[in-house]
């Protein structure tokens, strides 16, 4: 089975071309990304998403939004260079990893200095970095994942922290991908995860391409799962961990770790150190994307709810670090009470 | 505000009519039962839902399916009688209300050593006072539960135990509408309840036509609320109830449960004594209706899960009375250990 190619340059390097998750499982489609406007669609729809993969594509994309300017005055580039930046940043709020691979890319232009031919050629390089970066990241991840997925390990996981959602094999699904290398016979429920069904969309069909068996469950069944004993372990990824190992995820995780606290089942965090934000003290003070109402009330066409109901659409929760069991990164499995110093500080935007 | 009618008989008596669910909130549409086909159609679908209302469509259409028959000798009519009887009663299996009304409208019926006529009559007379008691139930879970929800109460529910479940004013809902009626500004929550949606389509519309603000939220989302503060108790219905105490109700009522009493969250169920199968010692003798793929695979029409996927689907689980904080009847509130006797035994098929 290939490799799935979530975020890559296209042939000519002057697009960012992204898998077009939104029309998944349905349709295949690739989009090439060039402007800004584009850049910022893309990842505001979630046509990519996933934090690593809209680092990725968030980085990249600084760099076509600007290869039109190159022949602009260096001051008038370097200012749409940070208004691009700027735009790009702000897109999504939650997940780190967006403003950190914007910063990386920013800083190594403007560490340059010479035409704005050598800025991109630089920023460049620093994008591909990023997304080199991120797929040994999710291979270490994998790696490190799994000796906790004995054979037959039957794991479930929410929303999609798989292949989709990285440059690479996933942070979530890196350790199943890893047993399945391995030979071991795991099995994944995969929650559905509403309102977007990225679990039922794109995790089951990752996975099903990849010939792992899975189960698509509305995330209402985990509970009953989990009470029948079908359920060994846990595996979530992550959008941004605080510096105390509060968990920012998708909408649900933090219920799914109560859920199995209650169980006696591990919860696993799976995510690259770049997901830790050590300018976050503690969950309290991480800002949570409200988004629209339409995706709860009409999500797949249907009017599902009535005009005159409120909708409440929070994208994430937080999970108390004491609800989770360790957190695997690709420098290692840490568990509670988490000491993020050995990985060299983590992410987070540079100083 | 006038109450919803659910199920009734048509004007000339020879139709059950109902509200089409299925089409709600969209649309309100009514729809006359008459044959056996339609009955079962209607209960199979859920264009009727909800424990008592299934119960009470499903004891009305034994008496509307056999008005062609009244010509029949009375051993064929008495035959297809118990024909048509079983075969509705078979439609839902773990609602206990279903086999129950039918039951009690058969019985009826073979009380009488007369005509076809007459024992259509007594039949349509019990089928009636089934409705009318269950009416004066609904009313009186309301009363009962009343004192649980003080002034700005704000309560979590799930799936639709609402006046769209039962005859009257529902059953979990129940002191929601009585507190209103009490002039107290009380506020719901509403799981939306996948797959079908009961709790966004439903719930929501029931409340917010009755003028009591409703916000709807994904299932996902209950921890996370619970987490901020925001919700003082939950209410549920319930599809059957062991004699122990333990609660089949709509697939994510277990997980609520659990998430409740993490965070020191009352959680009732409100239920008509005649849910309470006293035949059934606890919820691991609960037979659970499994559904189709496609609820869960296509239930916004588009195709959500890829077709190489598993999907499962039960419709119920099972809450452990230790879970429950109390049970909200029509004959008072009763609180673990539960004791049954006091309610004169219950419901369940009778003898």
């Amino acid at each position: 089975m290939d490799t799935l190619e979530t975020v890559r340059w296209s042939p000519s390097g002057d697009a960012v071309r992204i898998i077009d998750q939104r029309r998944l499982p349905a349709e295949y489609a690739e989009w090439d990304l060039r402007s800004v406007e584009e850049v910022c669609e893309a990842i505001r729809t979630l046509a990519v998403r996933g934090a690593p993969a809209i680092g990725i594509c968030g980085g990249m994309g600084v760099v076509t939004a600007l290869l039109d300017r190159v022949h602009d005055a260096p001051s008038v580039f370097g200012a749409r260079l940070r208004e691009v930046a700027t735009s790009i940043r702000e897109t999504r709020p939650t997940a780190v990893n967006l403003a950190w691979a914007v910063d990386r890319v920013v800083q190594a232009g403007l560490a340059v200095e010479g035409r704005n031919e050598e800025v991109l050629d630089a920023m460049r390089r620093e994008a591909t970095a990023i997304l080199a970066e991120d797929r040994a990241m999710c291979e270490s991840i994998g790696a490190h994942g799994l000796p906790l997925l004995p054979e037959g390990a039957r794991v479930l996981t929410h929303c999609n922290a798989g292949a989709l959602a990285t440059g690479g094999i996933g942070t979530a699904l890196a350790p199943v991908y890893h047993a399945r290398r391995a030979g071991r016979h795991v099995s994944v429920y995969a929650d559905e995860t509403r309102p977007l069904l990225q679990g039922s969309r794109l995790t089951a069909w990752e996975l099903s391409r990849a010939g792992v068996p899975v189960t698509v469950i509305t995330d209402s069944m985990a509970a009953s799962l989990m009470r029948q004993g079908l359920v060994d372990l846990c595996i979530v990824g992550a959008d941004r961990i605080a510096a105390n190992g509060d968990v920012a995820n998708k909408i649900g995780t933090y219920g799914l770790a109560v859920l199995a606290r209650h169980h006696g089942i591990p919860f696993y965090v799976a995510a690259p150190t770049s997901t830790i934000d050590a300018e976050t003290p503690g969950g309290d003070a991480i800002v949570i994307e409200q988004r629209r109402r339409d995706e709860v009330s009409q999500g797949f066409g249907a009017l599902t709810v009535p005009n005159d109901a409120e909708v409440f659409n929070p994208a994430f929760d937080v999970t108390p670090a004491e609800l989770v069991t360790a957190i695997i990164t690709d420098r290692g499995v840490f568990r509670a009470r988490y000491d993020f110093s050995a990985t060299g500080g983590g992410g987070g935007p540079p100083p």
